[in-house]
C-alpha cells in the first residue's frame, strides 16, 4: 500500500498566491440570512444581540489573526483588512479566506447562547468569504466608504420599510410608498409619520462596527490584598464611527501604514 | 453620501472559477490540531469522539450541498468531492471552499458537546480548506487512494508510537525505534510486544471514514396507532471500507458518472 | 548599482501554470485581419496564397515544438492542441502562449514574399493567443468539431456573400439576402444563381487545414553517383480531412494517447 | 453540421484579467538568442545593429498600442509599460502579452534586412512574454531600476569577458579572472589592460534603452515649392539615459500620472 504512486496528485494543487504589496480585504457574508433571521426571531430592521455577536466574532478574528488590521461590519457581513506586506499563509487566497470564514464561524455557533439567551439555534449560520486586492490606499478607503455608505443607505431604508409594515402596510406596499425616494424624504416621512428622528438611532445601526486594536488597561492578575493589577494590552474594540471622513484616518495613521 | 462613487471597487473582485468538466476537491484540515487535541485530552492514538464528530459534520455537509457526492475523512482532515458537471456557485474556488468549510466548522462547535460530553471546548476549532480540480476518474480515484493510503500510513505509525510511549518510552526513544521500519515489522512490534493485532483494531482508524448517501428506510410520521411510518430516503451514511480497490466504485457506479 | 535592493520586484509574477493532465488548446487569431487583408488584395471569400502561408506557419511550429501535437486552421486562426502530459515550460500559460504565437507570427512575416510574391506586406500581422484546458477527450474533439462546424458554416456563407457581390449586388443585400437561409437553401442558391457546385470547393476551404507530423521520406544526402538518399522522417503535414467523424480518430489514434 | 452542441466548449476559456488600478509591465525575452546571436555572427558584447533593430521594434509596439506609455530594453529583452488605468481588452494577460509579442516579433523579422543588411535570417527569432502587476509607483520604479542595474551589471562583466576573450584567453579563464571582482576592479582592469576607458562606452550599452513619446516635428507634407510642412507629433523616441534617479521622473511626471 505504497503511497508514492499516488502522490502526483498533489501537484495538481495550483498556486493561488494574491498579489504581493496590495491590500487584502476578505468579506464574508452570511448564507441565506433572511431566513436565518426570521427562523431565529431577529428584531427588525436591527437586532442588537445579532450585530454583538457579530461584532464579538470579528473582535476573535482579529485576537487570532495579528496581520488583520481592521474589520468592517454591518448587518451579516464582515470585512478583514490585512496589510499590504502581510505573508500571512503565503498570501494564499484559500488558506487566507478559509480559515477567516472558519475562525468567524466557530465563534458564532459558541457565543450565540451567550448574545441570544433563550433563542435555541435551529439551523446551521454559514458565511462564505472571498479576497479582493486594492493596490492603493485609496483604494482600500473607497472600499470601506463603498461599505459604510451602502450601511447607511440599507439601514435608512430598511428603518422605513419596518416602520411601515409595523404600521400595517403589507411589504409590498411599503416598498411602494418607498420607491423612488430620497434620503431627506425618508428622514420626514419616519418624524412625520413614526415620531423617529433617525439621528438619534443608534450609531451601531446607521454606521455599522468597526473592530480595530486598541491600547486598553486590562486586569492580568490580583495582588494578595485583591487590588488589581492593570496592564496595556493592545486589544480589539469595536467603535462605531463614521471611516468616510479623513478624521478617523489621521486619528488612526497606523492602519495605513505599510 | 451616494455610493456610486465608490462602486468601482467591485471591479477588484476577480473572478475565480474552476476548470469545468473536472472533479473537483475540497480538502479541509484542522489548524493547529496537535495543540487542540492535546488541549482537550484526546485519546491517542486515535480518539473515537473526535472522529465520530469529524463524521457526523461531514454528513451535514452532505445534507447542505446535494452536490457534494462523496467524502472521506481521516485524522482532522475531509475532502469532499463534487461531481464533473457541478455549476455550485458557478464553481467559484472561493464560493464553494469557504461554504464548506463554514458548514463543516458549525457543526464542528455545535455538535461537539454531544460527542465529547463533559468535555468543554476550551479553544476555537479552525479549519483552512482548499480546492484541487482533477480531469479524470482515474486522477479522482488516485487522489482518494492517496488520502486512504496515507490513513494507513499514518495509523500504523501512530499506533506503534503511543504503545512504545504508554510503555514507558520518550517520544525520542518511540521516534528512533520506528525509524525505517516497515508495515510487516510494525505489525510484529505491536503484536510480540503489546499483543495488539492490527488486522483487529476498528475499521475506522485503519481505512478512514467514507461518506456516501445510501438508501435508508426513515421514519417520517406515526399513524394514530404509534406504528411508524417509514420512507426510503437517501440519506449521508459513514461506511469504513476499502475506496483503493475497485470493488467498492463497482457497487457505487453512481458516484462517478457524469 | 547594487541590484539586490530592487530585485524583490521578481516577487510580483504570480504563477500562472495551467491545470496538469488536461489537454492544452492555444488559439491564435489575426488581429484586424478584415482589414488587413483588404489592404493587401486578398482574394475573396478565400486566397489560397494567404490560408497556404497560414498552414505553412503552423507546420513550422509543430517544427518548432515537439509537444505540439495537432493544429487545426482556417481563415486567420489556427488552434495547437499539446498532449495532456506535456511538462512543456511547466505549463505556464504565458510562456505557452507567447512562444507559439512569437514563432507562428515570425514566419508569417518571413515566409510572406515566397507565399505571396509581388504583394509588399503594408502593415504588421499580428496574432493574440489564449490558452484553454480539456480534461477529457471527448472535450477536445468537441472543441476541434466546433472550430471544424465553423470553417464550414462560416465558408458557406462568405461563399454565397461574395458570388452575390461580385453579381453586382451591395453587401447590406447580400446580408439581406442570406438572412436566415439554411445550408441546402445556401446550396441552391449557389447552384442556380452561380452554376458553383459547393461539393466541388477546394477541401482546404470547406474543411480547413489539419496539420499533424506523418512518416515521410525524406532527401538526406546525395550518393557520389547522384542518386539521393532517402530516409523516414515524422514530419509536419497539411490535410483537409474532416476532422468530426470518428475515422480521422481511428486511423490517427496516437493523437489521443497519454 | 450544427455547432450549437459544440459551442460549450467555449465555456472553458478562464478569465485571466490582471487587478485593476496596478501598473502592468510586460517583459519579452529572446528565445535562445546566445544561440541566435552566434549564429548571425553578432558583433560581443554589444551589437549596435541589433540592439537599434529591438529599439526600432519597441517603438513600433508604442506606435501600435496607444496604452504602453513606456518601454525598456537591453541585450534581447524588452519591458513595456501600459498605465494603471488602462482597460486594453479588458486586461486580459494573454490577449495583452500575445499581442505585445506579436508586435515585437512581425517587426523584428520584417526590418531585420534593414538594420543587418547583408546579414540572411537563418533561424526564427522568437520571443516569450510574460505580464507583471505592479501596485504603486514606486514597485514599478524599482522595477525598472532592477532591469537598468542589471544592464549596468552585465555589460561591465561582458566588456570585460569579452575583452578578455580577444586577447586570447578561453572563456574558462576569463571566467576565472572575472570571479568575485568588484565594480571599480573591472573598470581598472579595461583601463590598464585593455586601454578601455568603460565611461567613454556607448551609453546605449551601459544605460540601455528607454522608449518613451515626445513632441517631435516631422515632415507632414511639401509645399508646392517643395519646401517642407512640418506638424508636431507625439513620436516613440529612444533616450540612453537614466532611469534609476529621480531626474528622469521629475521630467516626464506624466508617465507616472494616473
Amino acid at each position: 500500500m505504497a503511497n508514492s504512486k499516488y502522490e502526483y496528485v498533489k501537484q495538481y494543487e495550483l498556486d493561488d498566491s494574491l498579489l504581493p504589496g496590495c491590500w487584502i480585504v476578505v468579506r464574508i457574508d452570511g448564507k441565506g440570512f433572511t431566513k436565518f433571521s426570521e427562523l431565529h426571531g431577529f428584531e427588525k430592521p436591527n437586532d442588537k444581540r445579532a450585530l454583538d455577536l457579530m461584532d464579538e466574532c470579528a473582535k476573535e478574528v482579529l485576537n487570532e489573526f495579528p496581520d488583520v488590521r481592521l474589520a468592517y461590519g454591518e448587518s451579516d457581513e464582515y470585512s478583514f483588512v490585512l496589510g499590504r506586506s502581510t505573508d500571512m499563509y503565503g498570501r494564499r487566497a484559500s488558506k487566507i479566506v478559509s480559515l477567516l470564514v472558519s475562525c468567524f464561524t466557530a465563534n458564532y455557533v459558541s457565543k450565540w447562547a451567550a448574545f441570544l439567551p433563550g433563542t435555541p439555534l435551529r439551523s446551521t449560520p454559514m458565511f462564505d468569504g472571498r479576497a479582493v486586492c486594492y493596490p492603493l490606499n485609496s483604494n482600500l478607503r473607497d472600499y470601506l466608504s463603498w461599505r459604510q455608505a451602502d450601511t447607511h443607505i440599507n439601514n435608512q431604508y430598511n428603518t422605513c420599510f419596518w416602520a411601515l409594515v409595523k404600521s400595517g402596510k403589507t411589504p409590498t406596499e411599503a416598498q411602494a410608498t418607498l420607491r423612488g425616494t430620497q434620503t431627506a424624504q425618508k428622514n420626514e416621512l419616519l418624524f412625520n409619520e413614526f415620531g423617529i428622528n433617525y439621528a438619534h438611532l443608534p450609531e451601531q445601526f446607521k454606521k455599522g462596527s468597526v473592530v480595530i486594536r486598541r491600547k486598553t488597561m486590562v486586569e492580568v492578575k490580583r495582588r494578595e490584598d485583591g487590588t488589581p493589577v492593570l496592564r496595556e494590552r493592545n486589544l480589539p474594540t469595536v467603535l462605531y464611527t463614521d471611516i468616510i471622513r479623513d478624521e478617523f484616518w489621521s486619528e488612526h495613521a497606523h492602519l495605513l501604514a505599510p
